[in-house]
């Protein structure tokens, strides 16, 4: 007997450092507790454009080509045997981690923890698991999540960032009636201011060394107030960078009004200089939640925080999320976050998205924040 | 008509470095809400003996005499107008901070972070409300706790540093069946761990670079396991005590077949090679408790913190706490809690403590841990 | 020396059930940490209608003429020895309750609890502290919150039965994204719909059996959905009560496709009936939340709490509550609270005002909520 | 090819009340995730004994035949493809209960609650799930949890009331200090006790109207104090049975000087009088804890707990409590656990073993606490 021929997919594939090529590959059947999806929007993260820079994102190197993508979502258009619930032409947001379901973190509901992990466009695990920037991926079901019919495919793309705030938000107990503060306002801040206000935040602040992201932060109310840092040439000594950023805190209180600190403080930029900062302006038994970690080690004013039951916490991805994320995307309440996704592009130019990515900056010298691939987005 | 002479008392006042006297004070009766106590067993304390040695405690320093001590327990004597549920002849711990009562603080049950808080023995205030190292001191009524008549006096003034654990491990959320690991075997690294294992600790190891006091800790039952740390001459630059720091610590982890980490560490040194220890050492969604803070700045290992979800705590003093110490020690559930107090002086012998304290071992070499003074204590 | 006049004042006195006397009385000078207020707004609430009619609200009977009102907001006109912070024409809101900050209760932050809690309008008390239905009061500084310039006065007084909400929204750990019920569409239930929407609630559905308050509810936003429960004839055994509830409870669920229940049910009529249902439908691992208890004894369908872990919470009144309160009034986000306020009298109305609260609807047929009192309400 | 015929393992089979079989079966190898292990103790519970009589339990009816058991340890004999960390001859404890890890309960960490959940033993799902009263079993590896060398299999199998007890008190947030009420001095509730007093509790009280029930928990060391209720008959009106609830409540709090109640009850006995003194006996803000669910409709006096924000909360199973019930178990810490086993039978005895457990008492008089069965439990 002949073989029946397999139908075949594009797929963006990393090779190597800015070595993406839009491959066809065979499209495998679902297999058991799998959907298969059309992917429809995905958006461009940090650690994606690390993997198509450096061919590494920190630890973890590719070590065999790699499909980038993970802030998803799509329509189903087959599932395989065993799997209830979801049907043919439900349009799913696509949780990208699979958790292995038999460690202590996963059966405590702390899966993000879980060594066992894959994710999808990661090269953590290897094989590596392909990410979404293809046309078609199979994909477990229990981690594929019906939208509303008012949620855009790409707002649901966006649940994977907002599942970010949302976890470190419950890590941080914020809560209504309470005063935010946000290092850094590219996606990651105002996602979290917009999250802040969305829980009932008295008063969200928002900082930033760039005056164009504030004056967009504020434009599109995604903060109460915003404070440009001025930026200054690295300081020489750790001391003095120490003291600046004490003295920096200082002034940020001061033009609040906020005698001795925020409730809650995002760290969203992983600057020293801003860590330094964020724990001299929270509150007396407040939170420092850091969520863009970018160095190693990093020096800390500790006494400052431990001497004032400042808690300094880190968050790491998210978990039990996606339903809370997409329904507060389907309510409408997170005002102006479309304005957000500012470029679109087509699968087949994926390349060229991240070189936009990479630039910052388009030639209109427009300011790049998310950018959407697929045909949901772009045509 | 002529005054009427009030009784006198003696005090041991600090009127700068080194320069202790014993004095002769007028006793003036409680005033509103006051008891007046007759101080027992006084119990020395760090910061007893920093004010002692230079005449100030990092930032505050003397403005006027004080009397130091507050780890104390005594006998009530006399009771102002207004107190109820306290009579003449009743034994007691003097709890020495006395809260504003009126801020948000005060009013959420946090009020060790009051910044209204007047600390007797402390200079952070001014005028300065002096310490327990008195024969008779007045005290507000609500911060006097009664003891069980199973609750001597010395143990009754370790419900002080007992209360310091107690309020570090309810914000650790430390509970049954956890493991612990404890930097530093002092009195507060060894209250740690006698207060870990009767709230049902699985496994309580406990690390140092002094093998006699390890030795203490293990005769006496303070920890399941011990760690000698190799004393090490001070790294050259930041890295290699990083590099060493992480190094250590998966020795550590290997020793007790511990393979992430511990469910809670508590750092009791302030030692900046251990803080940096605490965090390589604690699980995956663990916690680090810093309990002794020496150093204003301090360089971590931030991201193997925050990527795992190690969270990083403080903790100041403690709140609602003696009831719950006092309770547990006329338990007798602390094991060989006697065993910290080695040694023992008169209130008048008050400089010859501290002389003891300062050397850390005594003229037989025996090791001085906690030091007890007054009637209660000696005779 | 001739004694010097002290001012007088107006107060309305209750004497005995609907015997209300609008009095003259000695104005005397704020006492130590006191501040006196000249009371501009008072709400009128449920428990002093029972004095008025009754003459006693449950256990508690007057034992001397008192003094009603504990929803209040005012102006400052005088501060008493040893009070910082606040100053003569200052507008606050006048928290009701003074703690004895002397027991644990207090000492937690749990001071609604505290057993030696003077309240002012209640005559649980004695000598009973009167309430703010009168022109001026002295009252503690530490239970008087300052209002920002957006705050009315009438909002100030509503932060009230705000906090009510706010305490138990806390204690059912009610938070973003979740899905609320709520029994009663009075006062209370129009509140907490309120607040769990300005929390961020998901979806919001309001339960009575009058439709007209239903209504309200829905035109003015304050519920997502409205269900009507049809008001039937007591049932004749307590079984069959229980099989009635339980299928209401169904009907309940089905109307809005929640399977299983809502995420979070205030319970706000105190009606048994209502009771069960809420059980019924509340989710499975979720919680019931007790606002309004009416009955001392009540039969519930227990294995359907206990076997769901349905948790089954009580509040009363609130602690640390008004700040949180008060911003949230001052920011807006409680849309269209104002409707909440139908009728306002001066305080030499008062007796007419209760007997219109008696009666639940004005003469021209319209329904009575909050009745405010004092001339930041009526001239 | 002729087939190969299949080993075969006996197993007690129960087709209808009181008709049990001593049945061969056929031993299929393990499927993939399985581990096949060859059971060596099974402790008999209330619900095996409810199916032993009645043939059903509950609501769910027998619908095929069934093995009995839940509680138990063995040997792993054999594993299946996938399983990793597993071998054969590693001592486990089985966890009965397979979750469905695909359901949002699930997720969070609370698979106790997940709807998709398949217990063995139990005939609520269908086909029924076997339990552990045969001599292999297959089982899926994730829920089955090694054993140190030092814990029994006997113990082992006690893992599984015990964890019933974590679970119940991790919702109640038992802690250290506290004093706890136990109602019902059978295995349950001496398991409360033990767990209370391992986890430090400070006093520990248990209630029973069986005289020696409490001589045993007294001699054993169980409870520091034992209540013995009045045998009463039944009262003839609610009214009346609520009188004297709150009567016998008054009552057993005079008897331990605890004025207002204790910090945690734990109510195990499921009777309505017990459950209406549990809320009179817990403390103003404290915990009442349902663990035994014997009726479905209970007429209790809630202003009384709502009013004093005592927390009614159920217990349903447990979720993540093996790892922390094992750790328990081999530390030795509760003392005297082994006395809990009073009887034990061969796996072939099984119909004489639940005829024992009808009774209540042996043939010597001997009260019937746990009854063990199988290889490690008698021979």
């Amino acid at each position: 007997m002949s073989p029946v021929a397999l139908p075949t997919q594009h797929a963006a594939v990393l090779y190597g450092p800015k070595d993406l090529r839009y491959d066809d590959r065979t499209l495998w059947p679902p297999a058991h507790g799998q959907c298969q999806v059309a992917v429809m929007s995905t958006g461009l993260c940090g650690s994606d454009l690390h993997y198509y820079l450096h061919g590494r994102n920190g630890d973890f190197a590719l070590q065999s080509p790699l499909v980038l993508g993970h802030e998803a979502a799509g329509i189903i258009t087959a599932v395989g045997p065993g799997v209830k619930n979801l049907v043919p032409g439900q349009r799913v947001a696509i949780e990208a981690g699979i958790m292995c379901n038999t460690c202590d973190y996963c059966a405590k509901g702390r899966y993000n923890l879980c060594k066992g992990m894959r994710f999808a466009s990661s090269a953590k695990t290897f094989p590596h698991l392909d990410g979404t920037l293809q046309e078609r991926m199979n994909h477990p079901a229990h981690v594929l999540h019906p939208l509303a019919d008012s949620c855009s495919f790409e707002s649901a793309a966006l649940a994977e960032p907002l599942s970010v705030l949302i976890h470190a938000a419950r890590r941080a107990n914020l809560g209504a009636g309470q005063t935010v503060l946000v290092y850094g306002a590219g996606t990651i801040g105002l996602l979290a201011c917009a999250l802040a206000k969305a829980w009932g935040a008295a008063h969200v602040v928002i900082i930033d060394i760039n005056q164009a992201r504030l004056a967009f932060a504020k434009t599109h109310g995604f903060a109460d107030a915003t404070f440009c840092l001025p930026a200054a040439p690295k300081a020489k000594a750790p001391e003095e960078q120490l003291a600046r950023a004490a003295d920096n805190a200082k002034r940020v209180l001061e033009a609040f009004g906020a005698e001795d600190g925020f409730d809650v403080v995002f760290e969203c930029t992983g600057a020293e200089p801003c860590i330094q900062m964020a724990i001299h302006t929270a509150i007396t038994g407040g939170k420092v939640m850091l969520i863009g970690m970018g160095t190693r080690n990093t020096t800390l004013p500790l006494s400052a925080a431990a001497l004032r039951e400042v808690d300094i916490h880190g968050s790491f991805r998210y978990a039990n999320t996606y339903p809370a994320a997409l329904a507060l995307l389907a309510s409408g309440s997170l005002r102006n976050l479309d304005k957000l996704v500012t470029h679109r592009f087509r699968l087949s130019d994926t390349a060229r998205a991240f070189e936009l990515l990479t630039r910052g900056v388009d030639e209109r010298g427009q300011m790049v924040l998310k950018i959407m691939l697929g045909p949901g987005s772009a045509s």
